[in-house]
């Protein structure tokens, strides 16, 4: 029997990546033959980190697995995820998360494009409750985050944030 | 027993309204006599329709249920309930819903005005994860919406975001 | 326009029946034009209070409402809401509750019975933990329980007990 | 690169097979190149359904799909994946589910089996409600359970329950 | 065994102080040697009450305990703590909570100051729906706040939105 | 200012007790004087271990907390906590926890006891799925539960279980 290739997107905003979403990108890079990681553009958002700095990160991060490729898209995912023949989203669920609203795009996703599947991986207890958000919050009130992102991620920050010279 | 017409408030922003709004409508207008569909006005956001669009649109929506009516209203929504001497809010839950705020706003209500009571029906399975948001967020991105808001609704979007004539 | 009667049936178990219970019952007697509270019978568990004694307690609080009926009942809940012509079935939610469990049946109710409304009021704050199960476990371990049940179930618990003569 | 093959369990008690569960089937099939039914036996626990007739019904159910196998299986469930070379369990969720319950079983099988990973697909909405007890209740109760099962399934369970000659 | 003085923190951004607070800080001042409530300056958002205002207020209303302190703090928490030599943080979890985001918030915290435990207590059955958010929205629409606030906030919100002379 | 001896009470079935169990008492005895783990007796369930054997293997791994003491009950746990002075309940929430049974228990003793205090403490994040039942089914099934519980409980387990000599 003839396969396709499987192609899945991880999607995210990445603002900035976290040691979740690099464990996420590890674990489901297993899964698929081929797994884009498809950061977000918010055009009506102020980003933490810009566009060009989080594609070069994840990247960086994502270089040891060769199947993954790291690229940013606008406007609708399902519509972007189409144009990459990609059947199947990746999300990560976090023990302490907002499943709700997972849930809910999930199915307005399925809604809007019947062919495209939304599979979730959990994620590691260790992570389970770190989001871009808890980082941007101590990396800016002057906390210690260096154990919540991988290193390219961290200088990035310090750099974006006028610490490093 | 002389009985008092019952008379119950749906309130909400419908900006812009979903074919779950109306589904939830036309399921409540059978519990109570009278039924006022409440838009409520929220000076500090900047709307996806204005006032005048979603009133027409409801009503347009809503003109086969003759016990309905759809108006607007400014300030606290129980203080407007009491003038319409209205002693019932109905509210949809969905299965995917933020449950918590939708309850942490009946108790509220309730605390403010104690003979009015909130009542919840349950958003239909296909509507379970169907927002306001969700609509806003793929008619604004391109994506294909028809299935998510009546006919009335439909035009109304397309019109506001200048893609018809 | 001629109004067809609304019956409303509030379903549980009520072994015991709870202050909460019949705070629920008062409400709910206001929004229907005649509500039946339906003891349901499961013939596999043995029951703390039996069924006789259920029903009288629930008569005794629920006497001062002229519009309210207690009976019990058997077999499937909207296959008996079926043959009593109700259309609305009253359930309460308390803040801390299976919201999730009571969501199920309420789907699943009505997609065996498309036509009967499952409509839910929410505990009072002074209820929300209270559940026959509490009083059970507090009655039956010797601690003070009157402050979660009507008098006339709590005499009938201690006489089911052997405390009174 | 050689690729293995990727091989998905997707456990459950299957007593009885409902409609969401097939459902789910064919969505993960397309996900992985072969998939297993596994249906733990419990000992412990009188079933609806026995073991024999659950297996060759979902068998039935499942003949359209050449990568789907059905088997029982006993013990602990990441211990029988080891034996069958299976690193992805396969798992629905429902909207109105108990994710806790889910969730922490994924994160207990992934401490005893850290190279087999859980994957989530999300239940289709109008299974949303379904479960084998649903079905379970509304069949011993006399209720109409048809919508919820496959053929294969209700005639089985209506021979069971001694309805069909 | 020489035992350590305990020293609690009592963070939040009070804005405006409710009765489920100054409960909470009531019943938690029994917990600990030393409470210091702890408020935290947002300087991005626009206060309803300014910094000011509310440490007087809470001054005001925790005058009757004496272990209990207030006091403002910017920037991280956890960092402020470990000066205050406080290894304990006590949060209010609510019925109707956002339990999530509370978890999550604790969680962040224990992995960037190991040393430090957070503590919660559960708000009171009539606070379990009370949250600033809630005092300041009737408070601005017009609705009747009085029974959500102690004495010396209701005067200062009065004040500051200009209803008393 | 004198300052009563604070006594804290951490109860449970501990059936068997795990490392989660273990972290929480090491915690919850740096915010008390004096820390008592009740176990509590339940008459009308076969244990796994029996209350002598977890009383034993619960004092073993508390030998090097010299404030914390091991006991059994029986009856309702506020009855018993009033007799022993002590105003402090400690429970554990786990990330993937039955919160809402752990609210409700809360605040039905709170009820039965309005001056006991329920404090709760988050369960460490590689432990936040682990419960007693898990481990109990994995040892049943053949499991590898080793890291799930402390060493003096392995090893009844095992005995209780018939693997060792």
């Amino acid at each position: 029997m003839l396969q396709m290739e499987r192609i899945g997107i991880y999607p995210g905003s990445f603002d900035p990546p976290t040691l979740g979403h690099v464990d996420l990108i590890e674990r489901a890079s297993g899964l698929v033959d081929r797994l884009i990681v498809g950061i977000g553009i918010n055009s009506q958002k102020t980003p933490f980190l810009d566009i060009e700095t989080r594609t070069q990160a994840l990247r960086e991060c994502t270089a040891h697995l060769p199947n993954v490729e790291v690229e940013a898209f606008t406007g609708l995912l399902v519509n972007w995820a189409e144009t990459k023949n990609c059947r199947i989203l990746i999300r990560g669920l976090r023990a302490v998360s907002d499943y709700d609203s997972e849930f809910r795009i999930a199915m307005a996703n399925r809604s809007m494009a019947p062919d495209i599947e939304t599979v979730f991986l959990i994620a590691r207890d260790t992570y389970s409750f770190l989001s871009s958000s808890v980082v941007r919050e101590a990396a800016t009130l002057g906390g210690n985050y260096s154990q919540f992102v991988p290193e390219p991620v961290y200088h990035r920050i310090e750099k974006a944030l006028g610490r490093t010279d």
